[in-house]
């Protein structure tokens, strides 16, 4: 069972993966999509969109765990950000994965037990549970590990 | 020059191709793509982009015109909308098509010339201006074809 992790964006779109191995959750691969600002917003779309494709193709994960939807405070970054997610469901789904969705308080607590653990908590606890390669810092990064072990913890044994 | 415009949504998506004919915007096809509400929203947007992929094919518009996003009063329903619009802006610009978007008062002031128009006003000038067959009468698919008239309307002779 490999996991995609997504933590989606228009910017940045963090991506992970994971595989059981051993009886224990490996990290595989992650990285962060980015797309320049300048560009229009559907070539921005476009561009995530062949990443994604691409990164399917490599690791052909069988389910994607993606962060719900949620109401941001800028009402204009969260549609952004709905439409990217939109096209990141859209072609997990085609390309058959299972889609699951939680919530940060669900990432929270299977992360560290705690609904109410600050970021850095979460992505200590990513880093230590999977062995993150060190170059891997950033945020939406672990965001999207943090999304594969929930998905692992959350599936029935 | 063939016109795709798109009432973007979840639930209901409305379409519309128009193309110029004796130097008139004339219709060409219209209609409104269906899921339904019961199933799972990622299954919704496979099913939505299915159909949006074989009306592109099917007419080969050059453009397509769609509305901008919007801030709705219900932030919930506007992310599911933002997720539909993703995708449906992703599949055209895969596709090759030009990007157009216009907000509700653009198109309130291609159609009728005045930006505080009601809904009524501006579909009952959709139909003049188009010749609508008489049994499109969905919101959505008016709304669609009056994306497709403020895009010809917006661009230069």
């Amino acid at each position: 069972m490999k996991i995609l992790g997504i933590d989606p964006g228009i910017g940045r779109m963090g991506y992970g993966v994971t595989e059981k191995n051993r009886g224990k959750e490996t990290f595989v691969a992650a990285g962060l999509l980015e797309t320049p600002a300048g560009l229009p917003h559907a070539d921005r779309l476009l561009m995530l969109a062949r990443e994604l494709e691409n990164i399917i193709g490599r690791h052909k994960p069988d389910v994607v765990a993606i962060e719900s939807i949620f109401f941001a405070k800028n009402a204009k970054t969260a549609l952004e950000v709905a439409q990217a997610r939109g096209v990141a469901i859209f072609l997990c789904k085609k390309a058959g994965l299972a889609i699951e969705e939680y919530t940060p308080l669900q990432v929270k607590i299977a992360l560290t037990g705690y609904g109410r653990a600050e970021k850095t908590q979460v992505a200590a606890m990513a880093k230590k549970l999977l062995a993150i390669p060190a170059d891997l810092t950033h945020d939406d990064t672990l965001d999207a590990l943090a999304l594969c072990i929930t998905s692992a913890a959350f599936r029935l044994p």
